[in-house]
């Protein structure tokens, strides 16, 4: 495969640890219920496709984390969760990118950890003023067909 | 420790990259049920060595994903399931690599998910034609004295 | 971002392979029951701050690993386990790192598995001879709260 010169192939390993990050920072903010923190991660006109209903713009994401009443504060991080996203295909192309890969979401419960949720995931991303953020995720649950649903690019490869 | 020039480095933190991938695309085509293409991240003589029997040769690997009757359909992609490896330690020399680590399969169970199967693992692997694919793996349950059977590599370490 | 040069980006990358193949190394030693090599990804005078009490030095990280009737060949590396770390942000200053992410640890029970701990951490991080190794770790139940205790550092990035 043509790799380009080193300057690229520096930006493009650079860019994958950056795209990573972002996922952690997606995980920790959820988890310490951070609402501003978490809903910068999507771009401001982001959409996230879930089975049960579709969350777009930076301020339904905002309060999908800030609602006293919301599924999140009194089922996820209320009892204490881990959002782990991975293992992730990543494709960087200049300043936009997609990554491909499971989301698991932990929640305490009882003397013990339960698996709240397990999904199949495709993401779009922008880098925006030297940041990258999602403009859009496809997250289906893991169960019959869903990985051919949401799985659309891996095949064709990072390269 | 003697690292080699940028070339050389560069070199290396791509083919880790490119190994994580194809333990991506392992998860992926399985859980899509895509058993030409799983059986394409193995080498065409491959051997997968299980407590439970052996799988050689691509033919092999294709059918345990293909066939409607096995295990594969009926009970992992069926239901629906997430394959995931890691966090892998890998070592890369050149054209040959070995890598090794957990791999947890979840299957969708009830309203919930539960654990399939948990294994100890090596991988040996080799880049033919510039594409990395597995030429061998040592896969056991995690369970008493499994870990020693098979974590052959890493107190040498990758360097 | 002001990235540097070549050489410094790379030793970036590299040194966050090594941080993520230092905390392999960890999970192997535990899993495998081999308290030298577990004991050695700590620093001699290291700490480990947990809920129920820590562990300081590295003769006491030893015999966590090596007494026949502590909680570690009884409860985790007797019936077998894995130790998983991640996903990972790890930030590299010169010899000095921090990561900040999620442990969970496996264990079997009976004919399956069960989550032994999962726990939110942070990290700091030495490297002493061309090898890094763990200074503190700062480790806490999942649960209610317990994120915004350990995760001290991710907000401002690992840029």
């Amino acid at each position: 495969m043509s790799k380009g010169g080193v300057e690229e192939r520096l930006q493009a390993l650079e860019a994958k640890e950056e795209i990573r990050e972002l996922f952690n920072r997606y995980g920790f903010s959820a988890d310490t219920g951070e609402a501003r923190l978490w809903s910068e991660v999507w771009a401001t006109d982001a959409v996230y496709d879930r089975a049960d209903g579709s969350i777009a713009g930076r301020d339904a994401f905002f309060q999908s984390i800030e609602s006293p009443d919301g599924v999140h504060k009194r089922l996820i991080e209320g009892p204490g969760s881990v959002h782990a996203t991975g293992p992730l295909t990543i494709a960087v192309d200049g300043d936009t990118a997609w990554a491909e890969g499971p989301a698991l979401v932990w929640v305490r419960k009882d003397e013990g950890y339960a698996v709240f949720s397990l999904s199949y995931n495709h993401w779009d991303l922008q880098r925006r003023e030297g940041r990258w953020e999602i403009v859009r995720r496809i997250g289906r649950p893991v169960g019959p067909g869903g990985a051919l649903e949401v799985y659309r690019n891996w095949k064709a490869g990072p390269g």
